[in-house]
């Protein structure tokens, strides 16, 4: 049986609806919380009265300035998200990305967005798969801790079942060799003007972002990669 | 198909709370409410904003002066507990409970006591089920609106809506655009003296096509990728 999920919320705005999530994970077995850039700072005394006495949560929840950096060690992300806009990656139920979670090797983790606007594109794109509740398509009005809640009863529905058989596959790399494999790409590109013209640079980018989180290689692959792009940075040989 | 179920819950205190019941009933398609002996009264001026434009529910929502009337009409009464004490009916899980309902002849309800109390002893006699929410051992704090929501949720799977949203995902370009891809690149390593030594080259090409071939990257990625390998082959602009 894998690690159990962390969940993160990215850019949420109030402190009560962190404390609400908080309650909604432990109710069902998740103690792991992360928080990128909270709007009104960290902690927040609103948190801790919503989460009903799920301050364990809270107390060891970690908060990160930057979505890579929240990631930087998971191989498995998922973003939720309600509206379908331009998916071009995997729509997972709730109940399909529990049954991924609970026999993955590495660490997974599911984003949550704000609580008005959702996660942005650009949020969406660090993940390989996406989690969309199936919901009444004449009223959608799914709140942040209803979102987080109906993850965490899915995963924990998962819980003392004999645990499945193990497959030898290696995980897909921590985050944050996707994002130095990236990194040095674009930096490759960039001598090369492959940006250009400079205003579409980041939805080209973004476009290969996605294109490369796409596949989950493994540690192994990425070094290989890691060769190939090195062998474009040197002179020709002809 | 058997009606939905109709949500009665059992002299509710907040008005707040029965707003919110809504709207977690309206997400996953749930319309029909029944209120026993509000202790606030009805309408209650608190419901119609927590509801989050649920209002339809509130509108419909029927309210009795005891259990008997409001499930005077009811074939399968369902009692959702937390604790068990002493209980001497089955228990079901709201999935279990989800799939009975669905399939049942006559109308099923749902019963769902007092925001702190629950339902009382004489209450739970009414219902030939039980439904428990397999929560934490450690940690069981679900509000009223979690536990309708669950059960919404659960009986919404059954339903049509309930089908996961299947997005048009771009299929795996053929491999003929595979192939001429990996050759681009093979034919940039090589001028670039990559394959060394010689007599590895067989097996490093080999993990590079097994590397590549993971994504299932479609035809709108390769052209992508072939306009990236495009950009190594010219020469550096620096």
């Amino acid at each position: 049986m894998s690690e159990p999920p962390i969940i993160i919320l990215v850019r949420p705005q109030l402190g009560e609806n962190i404390g609400k999530a908080a309650r909604a994970m432990l109710n069902f077995g998740l103690t792991q919380m992360r928080i990128v850039n909270p709007r009104d700072g960290w902690p927040n005394p609103s948190a801790g009265p919503a989460a009903s006495g799920a301050d364990i949560v809270l107390e060891q929840a970690q908060v990160f300035d930057t979505l890579a950096e929240a990631t930087a060690d998971i191989s498995h992300i998922y973003a939720t998200t309600v509206r379908k806009r331009g998916v071009t990656k995997p729509v997972l139920t709730p109940q399909e990305a529990a049954g991924e979670i609970v026999t993955a090797q590495g660490r997974s983790a599911i984003l949550f967005g704000a609580e008005r606007s959702g996660l942005e594109t650009d949020e969406v794109a660090a993940a390989r798969k996406i989690i969309t509740v199936p919901i009444n398509p004449e009223f959608g009005s799914l709140n942040l801790a209803q979102a987080v809640i109906l993850c965490a009863y899915e995963w924990s529905k998962h819980q003392g079942l004999a645990s499945p058989p193990k497959v030898d596959i290696a995980p897909p790399a921590p985050q944050k060799e996707l994002d130095g494999m990236i990194r040095h790409l674009f930096g490759l590109l960039e001598d090369r003007g492959y940006f250009f013209p400079e205003k579409r640079t980041a939805v080209t980018q973004q476009t290969l972002r996605n294109l490369l989180t796409k596949p989950g290689w493994n540690s192994l692959e990425m070094r290989t990669l890691r060769g190939v792009l090195s062998a474009f940075g040197k002179a020709r040989q002809d």
